[in-house]
């Protein structure tokens, strides 16, 4: 079905407002892009961001529109884990099956290609413009220096929100009656750190190699950028023993690193530096329904359904939204109304999916790491899994290396938990755990 | 210990609001109520509201400062629930022990003599003031026409934030970091009917019992008010095939209330005009933490907590937020960080404990009550109940008739129902429900 041309404003202009504006252009819409902050193109990049990592959904709704050679080029494969652990030498897990990777992409490096290429194709941005409030059945945005000042209003056919957890389109959703809403924060947070690049520019770690250092209640990951750097995050509980209420002075923070990072200790350009200037950020999901607002309104991306980022998979789950908003267009063409309706009901359980699932790889990382129960569970779903591929696909393939619901990865998860369950209950698993007979017994729980 | 006196400001002149001023005043505070409304006493009430049912918690806040009679005698006493189910003759069940009952009171009238007993004691009232916004860690208050307009500052020692389920100050809250909130609405909505008196004054059903009128997916409730009349509520779900949505003319709602209350169609007044002229409202669990900041601001009743009218107990959970808070006082004496932090801490748990067990009375009320495994367990446990009542208290009864946490009456509650479960599994239940084998069963597992 074909589209009549509508006048669409795009409230955010992060990589879910600029794919979805893309994609609309390419449909002949009319797009304006509003953004409360100056063009990213021309600012240093705020310090507060986890690198990303685009995986299969992602890459579809990127070559889709056809930009996935063009993101290709400025993104690192990873297809691996490198586990630093204490008192052990540096061991590697691989992600999936020959050739599947997960890949390390700048925040700030992709949106600015994205910009540039929503540009390119005829969308018009309105950087440092402020939305203050939108009249949801009219479709107005306004605009303003300030809450209390001078509005401007602007009136259009529709109204996507993509602007991100803390969404004012959502917001002004939230104060109408029956708007399910909650924002749930975790007690750990997160600091941005930084590993320089050799001398020669080469990756002082090895590049494609998703680097974890796991310490329980808290943990250091690093990804690859394109400049030899790596962009390292701290996850450490708010308080507690250890915690970044404990780490007050530049002594605490130094003991700190020597004690549970001491292999990292002499790569962190300026530790401590990072450290104290370096803002803490929090690690909230935020879940909401409806997500649209009859045929004029609807939310895309973290507006809709801001996820922990413990799967890699905030930035996937937004840009899926899109593929899944454009199928769905393609079968009801002008018929916005069905094409929201539709939207929201496909997407709602997948994005509850994607926040379970993402909690839980919280907690499992956090708590279950150094439990030897869970970790000989891992082994012999693992060693099953090799044996039989077809059988068992570990979630974590099913999530990252699939575009299959994320609701059905959950439901398998579940069901291969029960499993193991009953498996974990045999007698000696402990000793038995490669044996013919454990083997018989997924078999047969299968 | 004792109190230095603050100049306190509490936004909201409800039930909590205004109970938390003569208390506050009692202590010796400055107090000045906010509203946004006009002055209840000088208005009709609004049509939107379920009558009160006060029961041990409530009672307990007034008491503490003496205003128990004076509140006695706008209160009718309730010690039944009368059956109307369809097709079955009226019957009673005695909600609790000789002497115990809840109290119907009428919103409005209890609201009014709070606000003057508040005035008696030298509280200040500025009604008709909207308060727009909320300065945390300054304390102050703004308020104004209209929320772009001009706006008029107040600086206070403290400000309680009394402004009910959809809060200002909670609102404010909640864009800070790490606040957690939820708000669920329910499939189902009320609104108000009412049941005038007869010619004489007297009230046209009996005047001491709470009527119920269960319908499975809906169901109609009065309770009586001093002038004879009656205030009903019909919950009733929003869509469906018996719904809000589903009853547009006056003759669908004419046949809806002709098939399903046909003992009630003759008493209601102006039934049709009632039920096209009042507005429909939806029902919401809100949730939140934390509910202070500091020693500057704190949330008290529903702004804190809003729960589902199901368990009559809003108001007296807000009722005994107070209480507890006034304990903590005369604990913590001037140290408000301390009696802040102490308040949270220990109310949140009985607050989600209460939103849980009103919730669940929902579920069991609009899809239980026609179950008769469900209706044959409740029968079993009244009849062990009246054997050994002190074995066996009811959740009922624990809530309402007791002032021990929320939280300790739903893990009883929790508790009692895994015994039921393994007396609901004994074979052939249904013909010995009532034999010394059953007793001896739940001897044994209590």
């Amino acid at each position: 079905m074909t589209q009549t041309p509508k006048n669409i404003a795009i409230i955010g202009s992060g990589l879910v407002g600029s794919l979805l504006a893309i994609y609309l252009k390419k449909l002949g819409h009319s797009i304006t892009v509003f953004d409360r902050r100056p063009d990213i193109r021309n600012i240093t990049f705020s310090g507060r961001s986890i690198n990303l990592a685009m995986s299969n959904r992602g890459w579809n709704a990127l070559e889709h529109v056809g930009i996935d050679d063009e993101i290709r080029k400025i993104a690192i494969p990873l297809d691996k884990r490198a586990m630093h652990v204490i008192d052990q030498p540096l061991y590697f897990q691989k992600y999936g099956k020959e050739g599947e990777a997960i890949w390390s992409i700048s925040r700030g490096v992709l949106n600015k290609k994205m910009i540039d290429l929503a540009e390119e194709q005829g969308v018009e941005f309105r950087f440092e413009e402020k939305v203050w409030d939108v009249d949801l059945p009219e479709a107005k945005v306004f605009t303003g220096e300030s809450e209390k000042g001078e509005w401007k209003e602007y009136k259009y056919d529709l109204i996507f929100g993509c602007d991100g957890a803390f969404s004012r389109v959502r917001h002004k959703m939230q104060r109408r009656s029956r708007f399910d809403y909650s924002q749930d924060f975790i007690d750990v947070g997160y600091k941005e750190l930084s590993i320089p690049p050799n001398a020669d520019g080469t990756h002082q770690l090895d590049k494609h190699s998703f680097h974890i250092w796991p310490r329980g209640k808290f943990m250091l990951i690093a990804m690859p950028n394109l400049d030899g750097s790596f962009t390292c995050t701290l996850f450490l509980p708010f308080e507690g023993e250890i915690s970044f209420e404990s780490l007050q002075t530049e002594e605490d923070a130094k003991n700190f690193f020597k004690e549970y990072f001491p292999n990292v200790r002499q790569v962190i350009d300026d530790l401590l530096g990072d450290f104290f200037k370096n803002p803490t950020s929090a690690l909230v999901t935020m879940k909401c329904y409806p997500w649209t607002y009859w045929d004029k309104v609807a939310l895309v991306g973290d507006s809709a359904h801001a996820v922990v980022p413990f799967y890699g998979q905030g930035m996937n789950a937004g840009f899926e939204d899109i593929f899944v908003l454009n199928e769905l267009i393609k079968v009801h063409g002008d018929d916005w109304h069905a094409i929201f309706k539709n939207y929201q009901e496909k997407r709602k359980p997948n994005a509850d999916a994607i926040a379970e699932l993402s909690y839980r790889n919280f907690i499992e990382m956090s708590s279950k790491t150094a439990d030897p129960k869970f970790l000989l569970q891992k082994k012999i779903e693992k060693h099953f899994a090799s044996k039989h591929p077809d059988k068992w696909v570990p979630a974590y393939s099913r999530v990252t290396f699939s575009s299959r619901p994320y609701a059905e990865a959950l439901a398998e998860g579940d069901a291969q938990e029960n499993i193991m369950q009953e498996v974990m209950k045999m007698p000696e698993i402990e000793e038995k755990w490669n044996s013919i007979e454990v083997e018989e017994k997924m078999l047969s729980l299968l």
